[in-house]
């Protein structure tokens, strides 16, 4: 693996994988944050402190502690261009924060970008696993083994009575933000999202969009997260947002066999007209190109389109984000260049992905 | 030729053919009304009267007077079902009028439909010739020669002051309509049609949609005629008519022109949008098919679409009309089965008449 790698593929190999619930959970996240107790947090940190904690983390993947759960590659933030930054705050390797503002940031990241560990964001360690799909037991399974190895070398900064201590007060007690992203077209077309959102928050969970501007979300993606890192146990935590989650799929997937029952024939109209529009159209804006990627998955899930792959969602809307779409053409673009492009490429994707660039209904 | 071959195909034999002009110019018709002399006109005839009528004016074609300008074939409208009835109407080869309210009324047809003679309609004798393209003195000419014809057998009611008399004021004189039918989707979108359409109506010609309900024009198709029947020459409606339209295919070839080097990729995006669409939607209803055949049928013209044949336009627009619909499913249909139908319909059409089902681009 060069360490480039990660620029030229939207898709994490990771993401390529499948797991339970996939037609509605994408993927599931642990992301836990930790500090070492002798240094100072980021924020408050010299240069030269920056310079040591990055370098004492980093060492942990440089002496092949981390051998144990795949390959792994360091690489800091200062070698990598503003494009290359863009394109894994797009990919949700790293925080805009990493790429923006650390000092003596770096990123260790595993060859299928399941994990990637922050080095010197906010916190001094920020451990994020991925999986496919709704495994959030697993990747806290693993998340944790990483903790572990890293506590071998550093000394984290923990207090008996609240628990590990983080740079912002929301994440002390477990540090531990897990998450799931969900695909829930269903729920949003037969407009019981708000209701489903508002149950959420009311136990201790956090909804927003991926990728939209404020809580709007594109393309009917919900990361599902818990509020809640103090006063519970790490298992608490995780058991909460395994059930709501659970009950939220159930919910998607009774929307969907009511919407097939009830009106096959509009929702068909809805996907196929979606299918034909993203294959044909020469100008797309992010926002038209998610609710039609999120149309055409949402067929592929009730078995509507059966010859592209449900990765193309996926895939597409990290692909079609601006930093990715200036990575793919070698162009610096106007937003109206953006579209054309973005077009371009869907309509690529589309044809190269299915069997012959059509739909089998 | 048997007597029920108009129901089977939307696209007239005549239509098939091209004319000049013929990416703006989808047809020029002829239309004359006569009356005969020594009978009372059809709103005041009686049964007995108007029965005489059509015996005398069908003869015509039954002595094989007509022969030199083609088969023709003599249709009572008793003979025909209703939907045989809206059939006809939807291609335009015989007016409502005829369709459900004559008594004794009759068509006389040529083989390739263009040339339909109506039998007590509002007048007793209404001959239209229908040309492909641009090509209104062809169709005055040859409308010109079945009204001599006609003239052998019957004395015209005719008055030396006035002209041809007929039943409705508005005939009466030279008993002639001229009429192009225009396809002007640049005007339109560029909003220059107004502007356009009003001073066509300030130079005595009159302007009205093709199916669209009252101004509206569905499918950007218009049909400019002349008003007046009275205190111009035959040749003089016909040359006025002949130099506005004229002007208008100017201006549409200057708006398409413009659009193409000012707006290409928005252009190619509409159209090639309309035809994802109309190539994948499982329900469309009549308004929106007519707008996106129009989108196609510019693509076509600007060479944007290589691989459908222009007429795919002109016959889908009739084969998409409810009683055409109806007649090729065999069903009578409520207005959304129909739009499923017609959904159905297009996608077909639109894969038999391109090379691979796509759009070469």
């Amino acid at each position: 693996m060069t360490k480039r790698s990660f620029a030229q593929h939207a898709l994490s190999d990771w993401m390529k994988g499948t797991g339970p619930d996939a037609d509605i959970v994408i993927s599931s996240r642990i992301r836990i944050a930790r500090n070492i107790r002798a240094h100072p947090f980021p924020m408050l940190a010299t240069n030269e402190q920056a310079r040591e904690v990055m370098e004492r983390l980093t060492s942990v993947a440089g002496n092949g502690r981390l051998n144990g759960l795949g390959q792994f590659d360091t690489i800091e933030l200062s070698e990598l261009n503003e494009l290359e930054r863009r394109v894994l705050v797009e990919k949700h390797l790293i925080s805009p924060n990493l790429a923006n503002e650390s000092r003596h940031g770096a990123l260790i990241l595993s060859e299928n970008e399941a994990v990637s560990i922050m080095v010197n964001e906010e916190d001094h360690l920020r451990i994020q696993c991925l999986y496919p799909g709704f495994q959030i037991n697993e990747a806290w399974e693993q998340a944790s083994r990483i903790d572990d190895i890293f506590e071998e070398v550093a000394d984290y900064a923990y207090d008996e009575k609240r628990g590990y201590l983080t740079s912002c007060p929301t994440n002390v007690g477990t540090g531990i933000r897990a998450s799931v992203m969900m695909h829930l077209p269903a729920l949003v077309l037969s407009q019981q999202i708000n209701r489903i959102l508002s149950a959420i928050t009311q136990v201790g969970l956090a909804v927003r969009g991926i990728y939209g501007e404020g809580s709007e979300a594109l393309g009917n993606l919900f990361q599902i997260s818990n509020q809640i890192t103090l006063g519970q146990s790490e298992t608490e935590i995780i058991d909460n947002l395994y059930s709501v989650a659970k009950q939220i799929i159930e919910h998607e997937r009774a929307a969907r066999e009511k919407m097939l029952e009830d009106s096959r024939v509009r929702i068909e109209d809805r996907v196929y007209r979606s299918y034909g529009i993203l294959s044909h159209a020469m100008i797309m804006d992010s926002k038209e190109a998610a609710q039609r990627l999120s149309d055409v998955r949402l067929g592929i899930d009730l078995g509507l389109i059966s010859d592209v792959p449900p990765q193309v969602m996926n895939e597409m809307m990290v692909l079609t984000q601006p930093g990715f779409l200036q990575q793919v053409f070698h162009e610096k673009m106007s937003p109206e260049q953006r579209d054309i492009r973005r077009a371009e490429l869907i309509r690529q994707q589309l044809i190269s992905k299915s069997d012959h660039g059509g739909v089998s209904t």
